[in-house]
Parts: C-alpha cells; structure tokens; sequence
C-alpha cells in the first residue's frame, strides 16, 4: 500500500489534474466562432430563455453533475478543508467520466455551515443536471441532502451514504440466492449507524430484512433510548431491533444470518462469527482495516465473505453504483433519486452475475464489469418512469 | 446573418454541450484506481491539507476558471434568466480552452442579489484558479468586481467591462503610432459610460489621453451634475471633461482625434466626423449596429475606422484579451488583474503588428493570429511579477 501513496503523489504532480475541459465544437475560423458564439449563439439563448427545460436540449446540462463536497470528511483523514478534498473530487470526477460517460466536475466549498452549504448548492443548481454530495461528515451530510433533494429538481445524492449501500445491498441479494434464504426470515447486525449505516439499515429494511440489529460505538440501538441520539440515529431506532431487547455484540451476532460492518476496525472476532446462523453472510467494509479480517471471517466459518478492499473477493465498490444512477437519472431526467431506484440499482448489479456463475467469492461483479453502469442506468430509469419521475 | 442562427440552433442541439470533461489520468484498471483514487489520493489531499496551496501542485486549481454569470445582461437580450444564459458561458469556456489552452466551466446562478452573487463566487473560490464574470448587469457588476478582487487571493475579471476595453486600446495604441500623434496630445469623446465604457474611459486616462468627453444617453458628463449619476458614472464624470464643460455631441466631436463607442446604433454622422480633427480615429462597437457603420465612418473622412464586427478590418474581439490574460495570470499565479496589467495586455496585442505592416485597416491583430495569446500571456504575467503580486 505504501507504494501507492508515493506513486500517487508523483503521479497528482505531473498530471496536474485527473480531468480537463475539451472543446467538442470546432472553433477553428470566423465561422466557427459566428456558429458557436456571437451571434449565432443567440438562438439557443432565446429558445431557452422562453422554456428554461430547452436547456438540456441546447447545452450540456443534462450530462454535467457538480461533485461538491465542504472537505469535512475526506477519506479516513477528517476534516481537511475546501482545497484537501480537491484531489478526491477530481478523481470522483474522472470516474463517473469513465464508467458512465457523465461529465463532472469538483466544486469545494469555503464553508462547512449547513445551512450556507444547501444555500450554495442551490444557486449554483441552474448550471448542473445533478448533484453528487462527497465527504461531507454526518450526520450534517443527512440535513444536507434531503433539504436538496426536497428543494432541487435535479437529483441530489450523497455518495457517502447510499453508494455503499447500493453495493453492498446487490451482495446481500446474491448471497441470500447462493445459500437459499429469503430477507423476510433473515436477522442481520450492522455495525456503524452514520452516513453509509443509515442508508445500508434503510435498504436492507427495504429488501425485507426481518428483524436489524444496529450497533453504534455505544452499542446496540433500543427505542428506549431515544434521548441519547442524534436525529440520524433516532431514525434508525425506530426501524431496528424489534423487539426493544438489550443485546451485546456478541449475543446479537448469535442470532444473525447477516453482518454488515460499515464502522471500525475489528469490532467482531473470529468466534462471533462462529455463532452466527448456517451460512453466515459477512459484510466487513471499516477502511482500511475492516471491522473482521476476510481470513478470520472464513476461518469463523462465514459462507460469503466481502470487504471494501480489491484485493479479496467480493469487494464492494461504490464506482458499480454511482455513474450508471446518475446515467440513468440523467437518461430520464429524473426529479430525484428515491429508495426505490437505489434499490433497482442494487438489483441491476445483482442480475450480473448468473445463477451459473454465482459462488462464495462471486456475489458482487468486479468494478471493471463493462456491463454494470449500462445495467444500473436502465433499472434506474425504467423505476423513475414507473414512479413518474422521469420528465422524459 | 440570419443563417447564423439557424445553423446555431441546430449545431447546439447537435453538440449538446459546446464542451465536455476528458481523463487525464488512466483508469483502466485496479492499479490505476488505486494511484488516481483510494487510497493512493490520500497523498496529495495530505499535502495539501498541511499547505492549501499545494492544490496548485496536485489539482487542476491552477488552470481551472470559472465563467460566471447570472444571466442578467446576456449579448444584446438583457436578463434571460441563468439557463438561458448557459449557451454563452459554455462558448467562452470552449474559447478559453481553444485560445490559451485554459480549462473553464460555466457557472450560472440562480440569484440577482449582488450580494448573495459576491458571498457564492467566494464560497465556491477555492475550487478555482480564477474567476471570469460575464454578462452581469451594470453598474451591479461593478460593485460585484471590484468586491471580489478585494476579497479573494485569485484573479477575479468581469470581461463585459475590460475585454473590450483592452482590444481597443491596442487599437488606439496602434492607431496612434499610424497617424503620429501622442495620446498626451490626444481628445476623445466617449459614448458610453456603462459596463464596459467606464472600463474603456480608464483605460484611455491610463493611456495618457489628454481629455475625454464621456457621453451616456443623457449627454455629456459633467462634475456639476454629480448628483444624477450612479456611482460608475460618478468616477467616470471626476476623470473626464477637464473644464466642466457643456457640449453636445457635435459639439464634442469638432475637437475630437479619437471617437469610441459602446452604447448604441447611429449616435454619431457622417457629418460629425467630417469635422474631427485630422487623421480621426474611431471605434464604433455597439452590437450589432454600430454608433457609425464603416462606410459612413470612412466616408466622413476618419482614417482608422474599426468596429465589433468580423466583416470589417480592425474587428474588435475580447477574444484577443481574456484568454491570454488569463493565461498569464495563472501562469504565475497572480493575486489578482491590475489596470496596468490590462495596459501590458493592450501593449502586448498592439506589438503584434509591426511597423511595416501596420496600416489603416491594420491596426488590430486578428482573432486567431495564433500568436496573441501567448505574447498577452508574457506581458501579463512579467507586469505581475513586476508589481509584486506574482505567487510564482
């Protein structure tokens, strides 16, 4: 690993940018300038100026998506501001350029106030097709998007919260088919209740997932303890651990078929894992290190075993999510992206892999699947236009 | 001209979008993610984050501008709104690339208030090497300018004011040197006290012009009626008219040497302009018809006539100035546009033109002499340095 961050930082030096800007009309002579600005350049103006839509017709609003972020949460480094989140954005940038042909550019912002935060994303709206949120720290980042989403008529979506989610959602979907169980008679632990564990405990709650035990640093959620919780947190409580019980980690995990860990390391061992239900499905995402190693979950006798990481199976990637979502809410021109269309995107991903092809270290497609953005946009389109989202 | 615009419509709909995001780093595969995102970029985002300024170093921030506009004085339609405005900011972007091999962005905003305008530019500040404002309403884009240059540690230029500004001051510069007359010995009369007037009238001062009378649609400006002008004409009337004194048009121009204009068609004749003083110089810029057409101009005896337009000599195009302005002051990271580098900028567009081959219809370089951007380029950034405000 500590090669990467050597080659990376030479390689940021001589690119001097992952992206750039490039001409796709000609502007070679008096002609050319006439056609693609003064004077010619009028007529698409006035055409918009009496239906302000015509914009995606005549310019590149409907394939340009604004990837902003305040820097407060920037990888596992915190809080390093506006200009230290630039070189993230960029390469957000420059993926959702390669894996769905969508345009994409970094916006950081010189504030991390909520409510100037929202404030600025909404005057600089116009210019975009969508808006993807990035690193922002939670559970600001939650207020942040859901005010956007309310407010905006473009889709907004925070990365860091629904990516994961989606992805790791696909990877449940396949693992229940390769073991054989359905959601509805699966317990599952989750492990971290911010960002990326709100979002991954409401898709698993919509993939029918009967009873969600979610743990934060202080341990499990419970009803009965509302007044300790943030808002984000208090959500979660009111759609986990059904029955109020008051669990330890290690006795939570003895009834589950299911752990997702999206919060630190080594928050389960080796024997937990060997108390779960036949068939343990495990899902260890902590960065870098995971909350189980992919060795000690085997070894604990977990059946389908992922991690964040390229270098085991099953790594759950969010680049398999966010360019063809956008693609697909770009596609239709969708108003929003709701639970429903995640939840097709995580099912577009699913379908992938064949049943022929489904195996213990084969349940999430690899992130270089030519095949993914293409599948996830057409489910995500098809379930805007079935929710009437789509405007086109 | 009219096939202009229907070509354009067409072609706009054709491109959707005059520009478009590229990759410069390759993602290709598991390595490549790995040096260009995680976790390798997590190098540069740490340098930079102990020293913003190494954003310069790893990002596109040194060579990224934002054209910003809130469609409010769009071309020759007025306030469109921000989405009509798009056509024309993604076409000065493509100019920007195609001219000084500057990547830029439109940015429209979905706000008129000068100081919601003033607080999002700077919000959004650190994403960007500089910021390019266009087609903003006079006298607010005034007020907007000159705030942000104060306030923000990049270059900040509205081009509606000083595009045109500096081209015709070339013009004149070379248009001098023809006739052999000093600018100390030189009077102008100016119509047009708006945007890019005042910027024009500054400019001549600054040139050495010995006395100017400035017109606005009321007539002459004069220090005794200060208390019917807007602030810009306020600094306009303390510089110009010398003597205070009462003139009108005609009266002005019998001791003119120089004519500019950048107001509206038809504000001067044939007739005016056969009683300038000897070898007139005029620049009639009001778009798309001109104060004079070029004929009448030539007729009424002015002997270097230029105007707005790309069918007549001497055209008048910002397209020699703000890519290579820009150009210059990234290139050497200069805290912000000063009028003497506008003045550099001038000089250096002037010196493409040697003496041999300067003449009457000659006077200005053409738009794409594939050399302006560069010598504006070194001028601007050698101005800079010797000012003191070159980071680099």
């Amino acid at each position: 690993m500590a090669d990467y961050y050597e080659i990376a930082l030479k390689k940021h030096e001589e690119w001097k940018g992952k992206i750039s800007v490039e001409l796709k009309a000609p502007l070679e002579n008096k002609e050319d300038l006439s056609i693609a600005y003064t004077p010619g350049v009028a007529q698409p103006c006035i055409e918009i100026s009496k239906n302000k839509d015509e914009a995606y017709k005549y310019t590149w609003k409907g394939n340009i998506v604004a990837v902003v972020s305040d820097g407060t949460a920037v990888l596992g480094l915190g809080d390093i501001g506006p200009e230290a989140a630039l070189p993230v954005m960029e390469g957000k940038a420059a993926l959702f350029k390669r894996f769905a042909g969508v345009n994409a550019i970094p916006i950081v912002l010189d504030t991390k106030d909520p409510k100037e935060i929202i404030e600025t994303i909404k005057r600089i709206a116009p210019t975009f097709g969508g808006i993807n949120l990035e690193d922002i720290s939670a559970p600001r980042c939650v207020e942040i998007e859901r005010t956007l989403i309310e407010e905006l008529d473009i889709p907004v979506f925070h990365d860091d919260q629904h990516g994961t989610a989606i992805v790791v959602t696909s990877g449940i979907m396949n693992a229940l088919k390769l073991v054989g169980k359905k959601a509805e008679n699966c317990t599952a632990v989750i492990s971290g209740t911010g960002a990326a564990g709100s979002s991954v405990i409401k898709m698993m709650k919509n993939l029918g997932i009967a009873n969600i035990y979610a743990f934060n640093k202080e341990g499990l959620l419970s009803k009965s303890e509302m007044e300790n919780y943030n808002f984000v947190e208090k959500e979660v409580a009111e759609i986990t651990n059904n029955e109020n019980e008051r669990l330890t980690m290690a006795e939570a995990m003895m009834r589950a078929d299911i752990f997702i860990g999206v919060s630190a390391p080594k928050v389960i061992t080796k024997e937990m894992v060997s108390t779960m239900k036949k068939d343990a499905i495990i899902f260890a995402m902590a960065n870098p290190e995971p909350e189980i190693t992919y060795e000690d979950a085997v070894a604990g006798g977990a059946r389908v075993v992922g991690t964040g990481r390229s270098d085991f199976p099953n790594q759950v990637n969010n680049v398999l999510a966010f360019p063809g979502l956008f693609r697909g809410a770009l596609d239709v021109r969708a108003s929003k992206i709701t639970e429903e269309m995640k939840l097709a995107a995580a099912e577009g991903i699913a379908s992938l892999i064949s049943d022929e092809e489904l195996s213990e270290e084969y349940v999430i497609p690899n992130a270089f699947d030519p095949r993914v953005a293409e599948v996830v946009a057409k489910a995500v389109a098809e379930k805007a236009k079935e929710q009437g989202l789509a405007r086109i």
